[in-house]
């Protein structure tokens, strides 16, 4: 991209009224995302306030070849977000607001830039849920989080964000509005054309708007920490409560003891209910809407799961306030990371039964590689989802450590993304969970939609 | 299609080895799917028996520009699988069976050809639940019902035939096999592949293989038959039931008092459980995993909006038998179809909020238009979707009966087709539900995957 195109760009945008920022006066937020790897600057960034100014923007844009960059609350962990040189940053930033919540067709309707705890707290106030979250909720964008297919701690009963859009709206490269803002649960009135903008990460267009299916507000909520003494014993876990709690598990997250002890001993406010070190720990949620007996049927289950030898111990919520602690124990890596950057985040799926040796071998030629790597594991097994926290304090094994965990994902036929996408970051390794025929669909279809490129070149396709 | 270019692509099928049927040897069960409209041989089948066979005869099609109809189980209701001029038909009968049923990973694999009966089947011995039913479980093919993203009746709490699908293999127009045989309930590894072939009624790609998701299976059912005075009071049931019942509604079928009249006056063997004639009833399902616990939760739920004056009168099942006879109501429309032939059956979706104005008018301009004409409504209203019955027993009227029909659905904001598909029948229909845009981006998909057009041409896309 050289200066002078960029520069035609600029002018012609100028000139059609829409307000551009550019050099130091755009502060740094536009150059990185939350990995804070490969900052740069964009050219200049755009705040376009309706669809219709995106649509105008993107038309300058594709009659023009000039790449854009879609930006929304950057707390991406792939890379996606951050400029590569010469775009032009379109920041969804004012895209912000909810614009309808129907109570009688449980959808909310939001613009792209809304953050995901606005959402989520207005379905509450009436008295509906939106069962999407994670620990980005503050600051990521709805926009994003559709782009990116987010998953988090209740997808083993909720699904991916994929399950919970009824409706969208999207802007192709070529500015062509896509409004489908369907709220039914079923319209099968020709190609269900919003999928191609979810979990694409904005490669394919650029989402604006969206409906948003919401549940009734489930009253009870039974949390408990359990100490297994192996991770076949964790599994049997999730599959009997599953079996005797009718659907009603929402989340169960494992945490191994390199990571759960660490977690513990960092934190002066956190402690562990067991008097003796387990090998894994499973943070177990179930909800449905009566207290009293929703908490008697989960005692019993954990009950039997501990006569039967499946857990070893297990300690139940028995206020808020525990079911924060043992919520801060599963979201305590964030704490830790000041101690251990820089890290490697894996985010890694693969079928359950491929995980025991998938993390033996990992630990083996991680150890053989790098013998003083720290490697924490966690993650929503039950979604085939490991995450892995690695590190040595050195930038320069982040490759190796990449290298390592990615060849041997591929190796145990896994995904070398779960949640967080393939961005800039993960597109390199690809090629280990997708065949060169899928690869080849997905340009194929890139080619189709944006012809020219210019919407996040580079990312997600090698 | 000139007859030449049929016989050059006849023969160098049969040159590559492929058993191909023709003439009358074929008998008629590929010449028409369920609507039993515009019956049409097709010059010739094709059985293949691997998708290696599917991928060589699509790619011998496409060398020679010969179009090729996809046929499944012949259960579609929207003429999509009905041959048309020139047409070669490619039968999935022989891809037939399970390839695993993975207890631990809580998944099916299956080949397109498997009628979904005997995936529920096999899921139910291995102590799972397929959530996927309709009427057509022991004829459809898994394949097609993945194909038109088949609804039914559990969608409400488990949704589309979409949400189930894990992972998929499909054959596109040019021979290329897609093979994403993904079991992961999160992979966000590019793009998600496997949506084109879903719900797009074989336009874009053959679906040969697929891996399904399974859920513990549920071990209580509650079952009930309520009496409302009036449809703003159905919706309210449902509401309340979903808010009491923690989720676990996993059925709400809504029956109007015509429907339910004429149901229980066809057959001696259903009655109706009220002393009274109700202007609607509903038809309520909840499945969780304790079955004393359960109903007592269900009856009280029931109670207290029998109390509130939401609903007038409940029955609810006390044996197998009874909910035996409530689904029978509610299937019955099958068994009143010969006295009623020649019949117009919609299957639209709109807002709930929308339903009450658009049953009015339909009837007002049907009444008014075709004065003797019978009009039955039922349908799964909590997953927004209507099932109209309309009949004068005359062919020449069910254009005048779509026409109506459909126009006011898209003057609701509806769609016209909530689970069938559009195929051919709804083909001239869809402007009312999808705006230009999408209809050329929906074009632009198909040129893409399928540039010469050969696969199931003209279906769906006007």
């Amino acid at each position: 991209m050289d200066t002078l195109a960029v520069n035609q760009a600029i002018a012609a945008l100028r000139q059609q009224g829409h307000p551009l920022v550019a050099g130091a006066d755009m502060g740094e937020r536009h150059s990185v995302d939350f990995t804070a790897e490969n900052a740069l600057r964009p050219e200049a960034v755009l705040r376009p306030g309706t669809a219709r100014e995106v649509s105008e923007i993107l038309k300058t844009c594709n009659d023009l070849g000039q790449p854009v960059v879609v930006q929304g609350g950057m707390t991406g962990l792939a890379g996606g977000a951050t400029p590569r040189a010469g775009e032009l940053a379109l920041s969804m930033e004012r895209l912000n607001g909810i614009e309808e919540l129907d109570e009688a067709a449980m959808t909310i309707t939001a613009l792209a830039g809304t953050p995901l705890q606005v959402l989520q707290e207005a379905a509450e106030q009436a008295g509906l849920l939106l069962p999407l979250d994670y620990g980005a909720r503050g600051s990521c964008h709805i926009g994003g989080a559709i782009a990116t297919n987010a998953g988090g701690n209740q997808v083993i009963r909720f699904g991916m964000t994929r399950n919970l859009v009824l409706g969208l709206e999207a802007v192709l490269a070529d500015g062509t509005v896509i409004s489908s803002m369907n709220k039914m649960l079923k319209n099968n009135a020709g190609y269900d054309l919003k999928q191609l903008f979810i979990g694409t990460e904005g490669t394919l267009g650029v989402v604006t708007r969206c409906v948003l299916r919401l549940l009734p507000r489930l009253a009870s909520t039974c949390t408990a920490l359990c100490a297994v003494e192996s991770f076949p014993q964790a599994v049997k876990l999730l599959r009997a409560l599953q079996s005797r709690l009718g659907g009603s598990v929402s989340a169960f997250e494992a945490m191994w003891a390199d990571y759960f002890d660490r977690i513990i001993g960092h934190s002066d406010a956190l402690r562990s209910p067991f008097a003796q070190s387990f090998p894994v720990y499973a943070l177990v949620e179930a909800e449905g809407a009566d207290q009293q007996a929703d908490a008697e049927r989960f005692e019993a289950a954990l009950g039997q799961a501990l006569e039967s030898g499946v857990i070893a111990d297990a300690a139940i919520a028995q206020s808020v306030g525990d079911r924060q602690t043992f919520w801060a124990i599963r979201d305590g890596v964030a704490e830790i990371t000041a101690d251990l950057t820089p890290y490697a985040s894996l985010d890694v799926s693969m079928d359950i039964a491929e995980m025991a040796g998938f993390l033996d071998e990992f630990d083996r030629e991680l150890k053989k590689a790098l013998p003083d790597a720290i490697n924490l594991v966690f993650g929503h097994i039950g979604d085939n989802n490991l995450h892995l926290f690695v590190s040595t304090r050195r930038e320069g094994d982040l490759k190796t450590i990449f290298d390592i965990g990615y060849r041997l994902t591929g190796a145990h036929r896994g995904s070398v993304s779960a949640e967080h996408g393939i961005g800039v970051l993960k597109r390199g390794y690809l090629h280990y969970s997708r065949s060169p025929e899928e690869l080849a669909l997905m340009r194929r279809l890139k080619d189709a939609l944006d012809p020219k490129g210019i919407l996040n070149p580079g990312r997600v396709i090698p």
